[in-house]
């Protein structure tokens, strides 16, 4: 049954790869309200292509904001172990859109790696889940009884699933959770993140004169708001990255010798970090390494600025007004609430009294940490290592899924993470990429562990 | 013929309204290389009509950049004097458009103003000295001989016009320069400038990593370009609003006792600039008063910043880039050029090392100080004070005319400035207007002007 569901993966592995474009092609950007019809439009491709493999119920179902696709197979019967299976397919926005080589939503491939926004995060690698779940029904019944839940906000803080999971607890019931959105470690070396970073996110408005200023006419005596608003960024680190925010570290879990031992010995070396960001120098926090600061400690990020002029040549303004999005990586046990409200706290306390300046708050998430000893996780490695020939290891991720804390306490089921991305594969900036060797072989390792999560 | 002449500019008022609607609707912005070709369809039209109301030689003269209008009435023989009258056709950006209540090259009445992007600066103005000029021809003969020189790269800081000016230096001789592009103090309040800052502009842009970074695969490793940069923005001001530059107040020539007294009996409150600001508190150097800030001191303003993502929701990146313009206000006797080096050099000596972080410098011009007790600035005085019945009073204007202090140190001429904007026109900003009545009372009042240079 492994073999032929193997083999029936080789064969048709190219086929899988053109209706993956397919939902490539699909520009399901969340976090844009323009972009709504192509969140549903892809939300149904999902749910009719599960039906024609044979998944049950399958259906977009709504939620307060994008739709959950869901649908099951629970022919294994009330014996064998049923998977909930969670992935995601929204996708980033795609500014800056010029620097891509070819565009975001037309699917290229050029040299083994398909180009697209999703190409990886994530609808490449849970659209590899699906087709091992193809290839298994093609070769017999499965091994496991599969639930799906595909959401449409992970980029955008999961609004909506945590009351979707909350409403249909016994719809979603499992014995453990499945998610491929992760990167490997360095290609050949896969990993299995034990621990996830929740996020915080306000967005800062600086308001200062009624309209755009001259600032031949009144330079010298208003207070600029892209300064102020640069000041208050400023503010937010010290000189050696750590976040100067009050009680910021308060609730975070110290890292314990054995495991800062462990992470020292995960095989990512500064010329990876150099690779991957084309710089030569690491930044941050003096006291922790770069694996320690990217797993186990908070940041905190201004993603994007804006104020004023931005266009050719000059123009003599004081800006009218000004702004800022800023995200805040959170680890156990951070609360992502009590943190956005520090952080309002500190910008309004430094705000200058003459402008108006407004903390608006958005959605977070909690971040995640989980025991590695539970037969899933075993499975999973054993998985891996078959595929890859390299036993994984067990590393901190640096990102977040909002939904892991919460699968974790309202379904009380072990979260496994099984994903072959590749590290700099452009997830969240442009020209986006999934290596086709480990989307082929990824199939392969997700029909390994559904195997061994019956055997086992 | 004065009086006829003011005959003439009263009946026909309405055509020249229609007349400078026209020219407001070509959408010159000097700046943006996308508008070339309306530079040139502005300057051809102010040739024509130039040469319809009987002005030889008048033509669009090429220059490194954009054409400048030149014409000449030379009748009035040589022991008349001669005036050589300066404007700009050129006008400022519009962005952000979305804030214009009607779309700034579509001029729109409502209110007795006029509103259009350049309704004031400068081609409202200019044109009410045509249409001073078309009333005197249309009475008699001109009592002085005229020439003009309008360019097109005002807005850019008459990157092209030193050069024009000292090629054609005879073709300019004049006895007297005129200039119509300076605001009253207040409605009714007419003045007249007899300082001018000058510019020092640049743009900085701060480059990280190869291409934006998922914040969580590398957030706490990675300096953030954005940030970094606001930080530069930030360490250009102290908290009392002095500029940190070291060297920046070096030359800066102290005012003198009597000049502060006289400024201090300007007629301009904390009211005015609370109205016209949309603020409750002024900023800046607390050893100065308001004007003394708009007038005498130097400044450093942030005009534009960007970086990362911008539109709506989140994006959790640390951005590849980012960057920002600037321009300072000079006050005699600084030096563009030097304040320029002296940015630069302060910006580097700040920037952190582990990115790369470039200073732009673009085109500056020389701060301008005028004596006020020649014969023109007299005329000037009276013809304000026939025509608005208040007499001016002299200032010190925080603006930036490039090429007075050339045309000052060229032609060996007085400069005066006779403008009749009104000072919240919103020049630079959106919704530009013109009052009506003041452009009426202009031509007026320029008729008046150039009456009284003959008599007195």
């Amino acid at each position: 049954m492994l073999e032929r569901a193997i083999d029936h993966a080789r064969v048709h592995g190219e086929r899988y790869v053109r209706e993956l474009a397919e939902l490539l092609r699909i520009p399901s950007i969340s976090t844009l309200p323009a972009h709504t019809p192509d969140m549903r439009r892809a939300a149904e491709w999902l749910a009719a292509h599960l039906t024609r493999l044979g998944i049950r119920n399958a259906r977009a179902m709504p939620t307060q904001g994008h739709p959950v696709v869901y649908g099951e197979w629970l022919d294994a019967g009330p014996n064998a172990p049923t998977l909930l299976i969670y992935g995601h397919y929204d996708v980033q926005p795609v500014d800056p859109v010029s620097l891509w080589r070819t565009p975001p939503f037309e699917p290229t491939i050029r040299e083994g790696r398909i180009y697209a926004r999703g190409a990886t995060d994530d609808k490449g690698l849970v659209f590899a889940l699906i087709c091992a779940v193809e290839s298994m029904l093609a070769a017999g019944p499965l091994p496991v009884n599969i639930k799906w839940m595909i959401e449409g906000e992970e980029e955008s803080s999961s609004t909506s699933l945590e009351a979707f999971v909350l409403a249909n607890k016994d719809l979603l019931a499992a014995n453990s959770v499945l998610i491929s959105d992760t990167p490997f470690l360095a290609p050949g070396q896969p990993q299995i993140p034990y621990s996830l970073r929740g996020i915080a996110a306000a967005e800062v408005r600086v308001r200062g004169p009624k309209t755009d200023l001259h600032s031949g006419a009144f330079g010298g005596t208003v207070r600029n708001p892209a300064a102020a608003l640069a000041a208050l960024i400023a503010a937010l680190h010290d000189e050696t990255g750590h976040v100067r925010i009050p009680g910021f570290y308060d609730n975070v879990r110290p890292l314990p010798e054995e495991e800062r031992a462990a992470l020292q010995k995960l095989p990512y070396t500064l010329e990876d970090w150099q690779r991957e960001t084309g710089l030569q120098t690491p930044w941050g926090e003096p006291d922790f390494t770069i694996k320690e600061r990217i797993g186990a400690r908070p940041t905190c990020e201004v993603n994007g600025m804006w104020g004023g002029f931005q266009g050719e040549g000059t123009k003599t303004i004081i800006p009218a007004e000004a702004g800022a999005k800023f995200t805040m990586r959170l680890v156990a046990d951070q609360d992502p609430a009590m943190i956005t409200r520090l952080f309002t706290e500190y910008i309004q306390s430094l705000a200058p009294k003459d402008l108006r300046v407004e903390v608006i708050p958005h959605e977070g998430s909690w971040p995640a940490i989980t025991p590695i000893d539970t037969r899933e996780i075993k499975a999973a490695a054993k998985a891996l290592e078959t595929v890859w020939g390299a036993p994984p290891v067990f590393a901190r991720g640096g990102g977040s899924l909002p939904i892991v804390a919460t699968l974790q306490s309202e379904l009380k089921t072990p979260v496994v993470m099984l994903g072959f991305g590749l590290p700099d594969c452009g997830a969240h900036a442009p020209n986006e990429w999934m290596d086709l060797g480990q989307f082929h072989k990824g199939i392969e390792c997700a029909i390994h562990y559904f195997h061994l999560l019956r055997s086992s």
